[in-house]
């Protein structure tokens, strides 16, 4: 599979007193060209080109070590060595059957300050990565960094998605403005809702980035395979428009403890004049390693419903004290049985354990022990009850922050999991982290993270973690991993300030998403959240149309069907989609997509002749055709559409709806229009 | 048991203009007299006089809080309990076997910045003991302590012994001086063998804090019950003589999170006209709550051996590489041979387990999994060998600090034990402790060992705590938590730069010794450390027959026999005394003592009539006369002495004993002398 290519590489002979390109890497199609640079300082820079546009112009590269106190910012070339690799894989789950892994690497050997530290490259045809790997090496093996200085060095003043740099939270309204015009401490102000933050700075903004060039590129910045070292953040100089990492600190303000031989994470640069292009890159999956596990049979993609929204809205409540305990017996059969009746793999029970009266807001270390039950939850006759109508039961542990806590816990009560049939946990870190001065994206948070889904493995159980650092493409290593939030989720739609603007579904995915499945738990039909609560005026910004497309345009293996089972019997012609829609697939094709207003994916169902389409539009009503040319040719289809009814409008008349069938053939081009705030959902069935 | 007095109690009206005495209470046999007097600005003041002695002048009390960010300086007594306590309790093993708990109590409930706080002091008859109460109570449940305020106002320029205040250490020399002449800053600049220091600053010191006053009273201040708080330390104000309480911090600088009910552990205050009487005190056992475990049959004192002080001489090493690996299965089968012909009941086998190599000074978090021998260690035969021997191995677990990583894995560390038949755990936390930020000595590590203690008791287990807070009585609360290190130990004769200096041991039991036992591990025969590596100048500072007597004056129901077989095998007849010495005691008297001088103490070995003596002295040689009026009447006993010879002294001629028979009677004055170094140890039988 690897082979060297020499061939493909440029290498100059370096003349110290002049600054002299070093080497120069086209990726497999020669669209994207990164050429490395020692400065006449002694710094080296690499720049990157698509098709001939700077994409990342010259960009520095570098440590700041806290132990040993050194600066890692000038380097001696000792070698270079270049690659190619061209291979396929097979997810155990995803977006499409096979993925292809070509690139070619550069790796130059270099030393800095008496270190050897080899920087690697692997160019992509859509995208780059970018690695520090420090090898064994006498006189050094532990050290401390203080900072990284990798560049982003933006070749223009582009429009940007972004929310606030953060150490504790990625939950914020997106916002979209020039790279010039980014202030993330006014942006964070208007938030109110978000449980736990501390930001970063005024010119900090978080990854995965997004951008969009006015010269016809977009560019989106993140990191893959995030394991041992903390997250990383984007501090823009904006007299240069270059962002330098700024990574998250732990309690004494160091940013990672190491020991050779190390790599750090990748630093990826998915760059494409498509939109659509970006969201289709694998680039992040490639740069992840392997399945940790041989044995994968017991990792299941799922539908569930769940004992959550109408605690959010005011139906019922977690604790038991107050006498609107949701996590009851009774009202948990309830949802065991419609979701048995409608065909769904699992039933989450958020509030079923002791704890709840007082768990959040105090940096309390002793809260939940993640196995003792309420009094009035039979767990194990519900457990049965589930079982016995085929589904199971979806384990919930809030941590409510205090990490050490769950961490002493974790072994017991994942097998308390098995030891009750359940398969799947639900992990929330609401509030501050304990150890205390650790944050959600600090080196030994995202350590917990990934030991939680190696442990989890263990006892062959699914996770869906909940206020957890931003996804890196890790399910490719760990795929029990199913599904993360880390991003503002559809529970903010009951949140009073903002809200889920109508746009943010249509950034999620250029977004959040670049990293990994999205526990979004879309699926909401009642659209006013007074429904319990006549106080309350929050709305759920979205058509109940676009509820359902969502199903397909945020990617996740693990799919809720969040509403009330009453909220659902009142749309079970509706509600007939999300039965159907599948949640594993062999196929993915980016139909039409433009961050912050539309995305229009088709997605073909694991070993089925079925696709699904989710198209959804942002505050603008749109007419939408799309091309139909990936079905199979010779056959007819039939197109049963889900759309916004033609007086639909996420402010005045969001549930109104139109279910009507088309036949359709690979030369269709199908139709439709996305009301303001709108979507549309298609199965499309072989005749 | 607990009944109303209030004949015992002076309670006065309070005018608000006017200093006024708030309440007096005596102890029972009104030897000690607490006044508590309301000052003028409001604050509340205790002071406590011994025989018409002032110990502790007006002092104050009070906290400032972090959140709520007030300050509880001044308060309004809302009312006034006290009451009377006289009983008696046993001890599960110990000094004696029956304690007495007899005190009169003084409860001011009192509310301060609209927060309820009860004031309690205990008055005994050999000290006073005052905790902080805070009760539940409407809008007060959670709060965070930024500063305790209680004070400690000494009477004169005491003579003070003291180590440094620090964050992470106990293990410093002690220092004696004037109260007016501490300088910690200085003391510790001298100390270049502890692991790690974090100071507190120069006029910062430790407790147990031991002081002589010229007129005439010797006073002990420390704490008991530290449960769920940081320990305390004591900041001395030179131009008043007032001590104030100084809490350890976690990483963010907060000393404890606290909620309602909560007790603060008791501040305490031993004092007496006599030295001995100081160390005979229970008022810090009496301080502490019941034993938690109901059955306690497996909880047993012991001897034992140890793979261990070859390492720290040379003979061999810790970890596998380097060819010198101690722990291998022909060696230890040497110590179980050796341990089990002389009856021990275990052997301690440190470097038994994989990660010796890198496990020390890097803040390194994944270190030992407590669960991996090395490949040379055969602990399943060795398990086997020992108990066919009739005794046990005892295991190590070295956390080098990592204590995330100790405790996420002690449950599978306790199971293996058990599995392999082990019964005792020798723990260590050598290093920057992790969560990092967090010290040694900070609330979340005291609850870490509290939580060890709790977890060994579920596995039937006995700990043995190297590295760990300053004891605190705890071992009344958790029986099976035997003995702790906190403190310079044996193995310091082998540092460099200070060693153990010969009044060290005559000054431990009035310092460290007050919290609880100490694993000193006495023992060593051999005085010149270079028996193995010829460049050692590093000598012990002690008698042979010192060694024997600390048995005896260093109180611990887990008492080592530090030194090798091979040292043992030159001098068995020496050796006897360590064989016959009791562990575990029916009664103590404390026939002599001046701390920084000269120790002697008798006790009476349990559920036996054999009494045993140990008398130690600093650098100074002295003639010894001990009254045995606490031997059995009408009966004559046997004394066999292990003495220092004439010639011995600890710098020129260390390993000089004599042992000699004498028959003694309650009527006789038991002499002899003293060398300098030196001691004696002697063993009573009715004849």
């Amino acid at each position: 599979m690897m082979r060297f290519l020499f061939c493909l590489l440029s290498a100059f002979v370096v003349f110290p007193s002049l600054a002299q390109q070093v080497a120069v890497l086209n990726s497999p199609n020669k669209g994207i060209q990164l050429s490395t640079v020692k400065t006449v300082d002694g710094s080296l820079t690499y720049q990157v080109q698509l098709k001939g546009k700077e994409v990342i112009s010259n960009s520095t590269l570098g440590f700041i070590l806290k132990k040993p106190a050194i600066e890692l910012k000038k380097f001696t070339v000792l070698s270079i060595d270049s690659s190619a690799v061209s291979s396929t894989w097979k997810p155990i789950w995803g977006e499409v059957k096979e993925i292809s892994n070509q690139y070619n690497e550069l790796v130059l050997h270099t030393t800095s300050n008496g270190i050897l530290i080899d920087l690697i490259f692997r160019i992509f045809d859509d995208g780059v990565g970018l690695r520090y790997h420090f090898p064994v090496q006498a006189n050094f093996q532990h050290f401390i960094v203080d900072q990284e200085l990798t560049q982003f060095n933006m070749s223009g003043d582009h429009t940007a998605f972004w929310i606030p740099g953060d150490y504790d939270t990625n939950e914020y309204t997106y916002n979209k403005t020039k790279l010039s015009e980014i202030d993330a401490t006014t942006a964070a102000a208007k938030e109110k809702d978000i449980a736990v933050t501390a930001l970063m700075g005024k010119n900090v903004v978080q990854t995965p980035l997004m951008m969009k060039s006015a010269n016809g590129f977009y560019l989106n910045i993140h990191e893959a395979a995030l394991v041992n070292y903390p997250a990383m953040h984007l501090r823009l100089d904006q007299t240069t428009q270059t962002f330098q990492s700024v990574l998250v600190p732990d309690a004494v303000g160091n940013k990672a403890y190491l020991q050779t031989p190390f790599s750090t994470p990748w630093r990826t640069m998915v760059m494409s004049e498509k939109a659509e292009k970006i969201l289709e890159s694998k680039l992040i999956l490639n740069l992840n390693e392997p399945a940790k596990f041989g044995d994968s049979t017991w990792i299941k993609p799922q539908k569930f419903m769940g004992m959550w929204w109408e605690m959010h809205i005011g139906k019922a409540n977690w604790p038991l004290a107050g006498g609107k305990h949701g996590a009851n017996t009774a009202n948990v059969k309830r949802y065991i049985d419609f979701a048995a009746q409608h065909g769904f793999d699992g039933v989450l029970v958020e509030g079923w354990n002791q704890g709840w009266e007082d768990w959040f807001g105090n940096w309390k270390e002793e809260v939940f022990d993640f196995v003792s039950p309420y009094p009035d939850y039979a767990i194990d006759s519900l457990t049965q009850y589930a079982q016995a109508k085929g589904l199971r039961l979806i384990m919930h542990h809030e941590t409510s922050g205090s990490v050490t806590n769950y961490e002493r816990r974790m072994d017991e009560a994942y097998q308390y999991m098995v030891s009750k049939g359940i398969n799947t946990v639900k992990t929330g870190y609401v509030g501050k982290i304990i150890p205390r001065g650790e944050h959600h994206d600090s080196q030994w948070m995202v350590n917990h993270y990934n030991r939680v889904a190696e442990k989890a493995a263990k006892y062959h159980l699914m996770v869906d973690s909940h206020e957890s650092v931003h996804p890196t493409g890790l399910h490719r290593t760990y795929p029990n991993w199913m599904a993360a939030e880390a991003a503002r989720g559809s529970e903010f739609n009951n949140a009073p300030t903002l809200g889920i603007i109508p746009e943010h579904t249509t950034i999620l995915p250029f977004t959040r998403l670049m990293g990994g499945p999205m526990d979004y738990t879309p699926g909401l039909f009642h659209m006013s959240l007074n429904q319990f609560d006549s106080t309350r005026t929050q709305k759920v910004r979205s058509t109940l149309a676009k509820q359902l497309a969502l199903y397909i345009t945020v990617y996740s293996p693990l799919q809720m069907a969040a509403d009330l089972p009453e909220n659902y019997e009142g749309h079970l012609d509706a509600f007939q989609f999300i039965k159907d829609v599948a949640v594993d697939w062999d196929d993915t094709k980016v139909l039409s997509a433009e961050p912050g207003d539309y995305v229009s994916i088709a997605r073909k169902a694991k070993n089925k002749d079925t696709w699904f389409i989710g198209s959804i539009t942002d505050e603008n009503a749109r007419n939408v055709s799309l091309a139909l040319d990936f079905l199979d040719a010779g056959t007819a289809y039939e197109a049963m559409l889900y759309r916004d009814a033609d007086d639909a409008d996420f402010e005045k008349n969001p549930e109104a709806y139109v279910i009507e069938k088309k036949l359709v053939s690979k030369s269709s081009n199908l139709t439709f229009r996305l009301q303001r705030g709108g979507g549309c959902a298609v199965v499309l069935k072989k005749l």
